[in-house]
């Protein structure tokens, strides 16, 4: 696993902070983590030396599991918080929690929390190498790289010049800023379609195809990334009703056997079946979102490596 | 821990769906592991190469940590999953919860859920192997395993012709099920004792005897199994109140103390003292209940040790 | 890591129970353990032999991540608990709960209980030895003897004749009784000063000062070891307004800006900063603050390590 690269940064706090060079290099590492957890034995000693502390100030059960399979199949020491249970309730600061969650000798974080500045203002104040496990409604950084790592391999390696539509709400998702950064440094062209309502303003000024049509977006992409509809985030307001949402703008069966051509269909989860997606769609062949899931584990594998080497060279 | 013989399922779905020779062989088996247990050094390296998802749909503390210890001792990866913080929340279905989770290259699952056709479900829909740790009030084939183990260990190694009797609330407890599966394929006599409110209509068509007289039960059997009062899960309209349930149906030292042999007793907790059975006889010499915690371990070792072994084999 | 001494007692259940020779030697052998998490692999196998139960029937994150950490660098199986998702739920005695995980072979406890008289019922009751981390508003053993350890570590190694100052809310915390116990056996001169609503009278009984006055105290002391006002455990009777405290109470920057020479300031945490302590203190070049979170796992580790040697022993 050794390399002689190392990433340009010491956290991973967006894709917005990594080089295309990082990005390529973080990709090209999975490679080599997913042949390790196709193995029987799917762990490397390489993190043996080296405490994780994932802090989840927002429950995320699938994010946290991913990356806990991924520090103990690094040989990691592991532990974790959650603000549920926490001293955050007892009206402790959160450089003061995590400042002593370090001075337990820890040497990377691994936080989900729900201000986007959290983890930048940490980035300033402390030496632990810092990963975004999510922010918001902001990045979400290693869902981008495995969605990208996902993409390179349904693709043939290269997403250069590819046709990338993100579906959906646009505006509630931090997958898809990431989304949108990540694919952009590898050269694929990125639109996003969905409600006007749900398509925040500044999506064009990133240099974002934005469409209202659902239709011919599909028949225009290569990769159909369908983003959940996060019931729990919005205002009924968005959205007449998931009826009339999926009849709209659902990725549905009608519209993809309608396609000439074959569209990859992805999913960052959970689906919401029968509303953005259809049942039919979100399983046939053309779907890699339980490939997206496998992928995870070896993208966050090669994220935490790549610190890890980093903070040892000094 | 080599052994040529191996199970005939994939799955520990329920006692129902293995034969006499598995119960035979995950019984044998568990009296290597409870040798292992009782070393200073209580670990074997028989599934570093696995990882086991827990499961918990609902809550167990006491099966969550006897699983867990048994992985741990085994020497397998674990990831923990619990309803309460999860996606389920979400809208998920049951489906692409367990998928995700599979798809992060786990070989193993371990499910309390309350729905009893939910095990059954995943069964004919993943690859891994499913180990069915409580599924409502229907089965829960390692408790009965361990019963099974205890008894066996109490009574001198064979239960052919053994008289057993369940005493207590049978209709909502998944203990009785498994119980009566599992002892009739060890050739045991069974027998079911409580108030004909909390024994359902189909016992005797499972060639169980039925008795509405704990005196006479107790005469007649060689092991108590006595069951909890589940208070949670039923209606007070079943049971006058405790303090009658204890003077009409609870094992007391006075109903005991009247025998004129030793009776083995036993309680799959948590007990509920002073009701379904008195402390003196809780506690007393023929009591094997902490017994039966310590053997949880060893069967389920067992159990996962042999699912394991049998995936190898293909 | 060896050592020809041993404890004087199978358990750590106050400081109350030790002897002025075990502190010694527990803060003896958590310097040899401050190394070992200082080095880069953090880890030593000396209780692979030995499974941890960690027993927490109050929430207490920093604690559960200090004692977990301990036990992962010490090689140590562990089994956590926690009473919110527990089977206390449905009406189990406590020491039922302990016997049923005790039975699965575990050695030694580590438990949290708001009954300060749980620790001790169960060491009558059970052989596995106990570590109290923490009981209501009584004693908090590791947390004094984490704070002795930084204090020594400040001070030059000797506490004979130095002076600390504990101040704040001494009626609600468990740690300062630990501490008075601890820093007494090693030959501190010991002083507590707060409001005296906040001051229990049994103080001057067990040979203490007691004090109204802030700013004569911290002209007095070498240590000030700052408590937290526990807003969770008090009624607002007792102090009138947290910005008055702050005024009259408070280790604020101008109090500690009047002295004439340096003292060590400490607090366990988690911090009301601009109440108890202001923010300028609590970062300042005297505070010992995170170095005391850093020792707790090193004096964690101790007390795990001579407990276990003495259990081999016998």
């Amino acid at each position: 696993m050794a390399s002689d690269q190392q990433l340009s940064t010491k956290h991973v706090l967006g894709i917005k902070y990594l080089t295309a060079a990082d990005v390529e290099l973080i990709l090209d590492t999975a490679l080599q983590f997913k042949e390790v957890i196709n193995r029987p034995i799917k762990k490397v000693p390489s993190l043996r030396d080296t405490t994780v502390a994932n802090l989840f100030f927002e429950n995320s059960t699938r994010t946290r599991i991913s990356f806990e399979l991924a520090e103990k199949r690094l040989s990691a020491d592991t532990v974790n918080f959650s603000a549920a249970s926490s001293s955050v309730k007892k009206g402790e600061t959160l450089l003061d929690t995590v400042n002593n969650i370090l001075a337990m000798k820890v040497d990377m974080v691994v936080m989900r929390h729900p201000a986007p500045g959290a983890h930048h203002f940490l980035a300033s104040k402390i030496d632990a190498s810092i990963v975004n496990a999510g922010d918001g409604t902001h990045e979400h950084p290693t869902q981008a790289l495995l969605d990208a790592y996902s993409m390179r391999d349904a693709l043939g390696g290269d997403l250069r010049g590819k046709k990338i539509c993100i579906f959906g709400d646009i505006t509630h998702s931090r997958v898809a800023l990431s989304n949108v950064f990540c694919l952009q440094k590898l050269g694929a062209k990125v639109r996003v379609c969905g409600p006007p309502t749900l398509i925040p303003k500044h999506m064009r000024s990133l240099g974002v195809e934005v469409s209202y049509n659902v239709d011919e977006s599909l028949a225009w992409c290569d990769v159909a990334n369908v983003l959940r509809i996060q019931l729990e985030r919005q205002d009924t307001k968005f959205i007449p009703s998931l009826r009339e949402y999926n009849r709209h703008f659902g990725i549905t069966r009608e519209r993809v056997d309608r396609l000439d051509k074959p569209v990859v269909i992805m999913h960052p989860g959970p689906i919401n079946r029968g509303v953005e997606i259809d049942t039919a769609v979100a399983d046939s062949e053309h779907s890699i979102i339980l490939e997206q899931v496998e992928n995870g584990v070896a993208v966050r594998m090669a994220v935490l490596y790549l610190l890890a080497a980093r903070r040892k060279e000094g």
